[in-house]
């Protein structure tokens, strides 16, 4: 089959279930479904669905798939939107369910917490795929005190864990995400996501997982296919070929649990603030931050914040900006300054003992006031908002304050992450924040933006943020987003990550061989494509 | 076609060139060649061969393979003895060979340097292979000082990088793991060795490939693929799953370029020994040990070297014990005090400047010297070669010294590592150290070991060295080996690595789903099975 023939049988022409099944329940109209598989065979497979995990775990009528459809990134087509969910509560239930969707040819779009916001949240990439909600596998299985390590199920909030540690009195951070408190490990794990601590690089501190296989077989990766291992979360790697990478980004299985690494709570944490106050300055203070980031001597993936970006988590952009088009340079600069803010702040911490923050301190705050910053602590910004939303997810803290950039247009919300890669370089910076500026200005969106420098890369983290209510800005927004990655291609710049609406563009961009390959590794593990089809455009 | 129709077809049940070819050229005689190939059709291949890389880069007569059969890890039978060489310039050549292999059914065993030290060496795992020698390709093809990368060929050793660093005057150091000038990055991070700096485990810090797949496609993991990429280095998981991982320890692919990041030079570099001076000081040495590594306070990989081990290096057996069966503790204890050597000996080392090394000493010097050791640096062991060794290792610095251990027991020497994973916990690794004594023990064999600390785990590296000229002995070693293996995954403990003759032993301990999983994507990749067949027990 080709790959054009696999996407059409696997419902990129999905008809809607109000065309498709015309005689059949209405509680459907509206849903899509996956095309091949008619109104009557759908409600056989609920039905064996239901036997599995109970009448109260399966959903198909529109009211109560309602919650996962709803959707932040732009989609004017209505494409993504799911047929219906199931909730099982174990890793056996999983593995019936795969045997019932290959049998039907339902395809299932596994979510742990669905709240991958600006990503899609639970929406799937192709219509008419049934959600495999996850959320009721939230148990947290195991915490090593002395090896500082987890094992945690995909329903597992950051809340969740962070609470378990405090009951249990167990002196371990965790390393969160935006909006932590509502999501959990498993899910950004899978999807790459990064945070804010030394153990920011999500992926990286993660060791150890177990699969279920579209077959139904249980891979337990690393070192956790031994029997009896004591391993599992110890060691990373494993024997042989090293498989985790494989169920990230992709759609090659169903991760039941995963392993994590956790920080072990550090007698000191200082946390700062630099303050640069031109947006061209992003060039100087990536060329600052890069050997300090390289030598270690700042340890923890540092945001720089644009203030656009900064002021959209806790302003309206009518309190800013009254103008035509894009807000201007200047009324971003006279807002920050207000609130004492520069066009970009940068937050990093230092972690240790008293003596060897105070040994470090010195170097890094020469070098980033010799970039032009405002280097600041605690002292000069207790009670600023910003400091403290930054300060406390730098020590893996909780909070939801940027959900409140969703709403910088009003009520009807949207928003999108771009998020190109570039090479920890001030020249390429500057580049890429004038790009990213020229195309959002172009279709009269803002440049709201951050940077996260991990090692020797940044992710350059553009929330394109637009007002959904708005058909035509709605659709202005779904060709920004395309021509964004596009043109960033095009320099040679490939995104870390994208939402279900473009992954197939991204993944165009990445070029045939890498298309070849994952399809290839698609159809050896998954060859009815029943699971997450569309995802990171693998089919 | 069932897996063990597959280890037939491919080779286990190979004849040698003198039964299958009594017609043919004698100048074969005594080589391997892969079952379901004949004489002529083997010289045809070479022929093809030939028309690729020229004729003085085709090698078949048994003299001019001998150097592909040397090896120090046991095989009685002789089973891992190659058919003969290629040896390509370029990517393109890789691309042309493995056509004809494919035309062929000739299997191909790609080796980097071919250095593999009591792991195969350049031996393939299945007997009438053609090892496909990258030597040729040897170019370092870039370094970039800023980001501290470099992107390699796999013939570049890590002397070759070293002096390209010394010679353009770039302060980056480079991570060797033993015997580092005659073997390099890509041979060593695609088996998963480690090193003794901070970029001690070699896969951590590699970025970036170009694999030339079994049909002749080139894939560029991470951000290769994308056109005119300026992020391959800088970026480890690309976009959609993580493929790298793919192609370590495994066949499903001939890696052609591999980046790998490089460490800057610190301002201040202090080694450090730490001397314990009984057997069963290892449980509360890696007591000790684990919350420095994983806080970072101690960022190497820090080397816990038995005295046996050390001794091996420089010393003869015979110097030290003449009693019958394994040296005793006693022997060992004695010969190492007479070396300024305890029963333990670790090495770790400090990196920063003056001030960050001066805040972290004292933390970490109490902590060890509560451990029962004694915390000992330049001051104390100027001179000592086992210090200056392992204070060369540690600055990424290159020697040969432990090659003199494969001689421990005479010029016929043998050697092979057995290399179980451990949890970082005190009671688990002195378990490990009881079990391995023990089963050495009842063979007769020494207990040669180190254990190396990762974050959270430990690599047991016990050096079985026995006298390979010495049939029963070798045979003995063999038996010895394979009884380490299964005694330890019967009480949950798995190798990292394992040399050519137990590929498979090993990959059974890990399951039936691992197993499955592997062949489902090697049947995927590479479905003539031609790339290296029987690598970690994969056909």
């Amino acid at each position: 089959m080709s790959l054009l023939d696999r996407r059409e049988a696997l419902g990129l022409s999905a008809l809607t279930l109000a065309g498709a099944l015309s005689n059949s329940a209405t509680s459907f109209a509206g849903a899509s479904l996956p095309s091949g598989l008619s109104g009557d065979r759908f409600k056989a497979a609920l039905k064996d669905l239901r036997l599995i995990v109970g009448d109260a775990w399966v959903f198909a009528d529109p009211e109560a798939i309602l919650p996962y459809e709803k959707s932040y990134i732009p989609d004017p087509q209505g494409r993504h939107i799911p047929c219906g969910a199931v909730c099982p509560a174990s890793t056996e239930e999983v593995q019936a369910i795969l045997r019932v969707a290959g049998q039907y040819g339902l395809p299932l779009w596994p979510i742990s917490t669905g709240k991958n916001m600006g990503y899609g949240s639970a929406t799937p990439a192709t219509p008419g795929q049934m959600i495999l909600d996850l959320k009721r596998m939230n148990r947290i299985l195991h915490v090593d005190p002395d090896l500082a390590t987890a094992l945690v199920e995909p329903g597992v909030t950051y809340q969740q864990l962070s609470d378990y540690l405090a009951e249990h009195n167990i002196p371990l951070w965790i390393d969160v995400p935006t909006v932590g408190p509502i999501v959990g490990p498993v899910g950004n794990t899978l999807d790459r996501g990064v945070g804010y601590t030394p153990y920011g690089d999500h992926f990286m501190f993660q060791c150890g997982m177990e699969v279920v296989l579209a077959d139904g077989q249980i891979l337990k990766t690393g070192m956790g296919s031994l029997p009896q291992s004591t391993t599992w979360q110890a060691f990373k790697w494993g024997y042989g070929p090293y498989l985790d990478g494989l169920f990230t980004q992709s759609n090659f299985g169903v991760v039941t649990k995963m392993g994590l690494w956790l920080m072990p709570k550090p007698p000191v944490y200082k946390p700062f603030m630099v303050r640069h106050h031109k947006m061209e300055d992003i060039g100087p203070l990536v060329e600052a931050m890069r050997p300090l980031r390289i030598a270690q001597l700042i340890p923890n993936c540092v945001l720089m914040m644009g203030a656009a970006y900064q002021l959209s988590m806790f302003k309206r952009r009518s309190d800013v900006w009254d103008g035509e088009g894009p807000i201007s340079d200047e009324a971003v600069a006279k807002a920050a300054k207000a609130n004492e803010l520069g066009m970009w702040n940068s937050y990093f911490a230092l972690y240790g003992t008293e003596e060897m923050v105070a040994a470090i301190e010195p170097v890094t705050t020469a070098a980033l006031r010799a970039s032009g910053g405002d280097v600041l602590t605690e002292r000069e910004m207790n009670g600023n908002p910003w400091f403290h939303h930054h300060e406390t997810l730098m020590r893996g803290g909780l909070n939801l304050d940027e959900i409140g950039m969703v709403r910088w247009k009003g009520a009807g919300g949207g928003l999108a992450w771009f998020a190109p890669v570039a090479p920890a370089k001030g020249e390429e910076t500057k580049a890429q924040t004038d790009l990213a500026k020229q195309i959002l200005g172009k279709y009269g969106f803002d440049y709201t933006a951050a940077w996260v420098i991990g090692w020797r890369e940044l992710h350059h983290i553009c929330a394109l943020l637009y007002d959904r209510s708005d058909p035509e800005e709605h659709a202005r927004a779904d060709q920004c987003y395309n021509e964004l990655v596009v043109s960033f291609a095009k320099k040679g710049w490939g995104s870390y990550r994208t939402g279900v609406s473009s992954m197939d563009l991204v993944a165009k961009q990445f070029g045939e061989t890498n298309r070849n390959v994952n399809q290839a590794l698609k159809r050896a593990l998954d060859p009815k494509g029943i699971i997450a089809p569309g995802k990171s455009g693998i089919m």
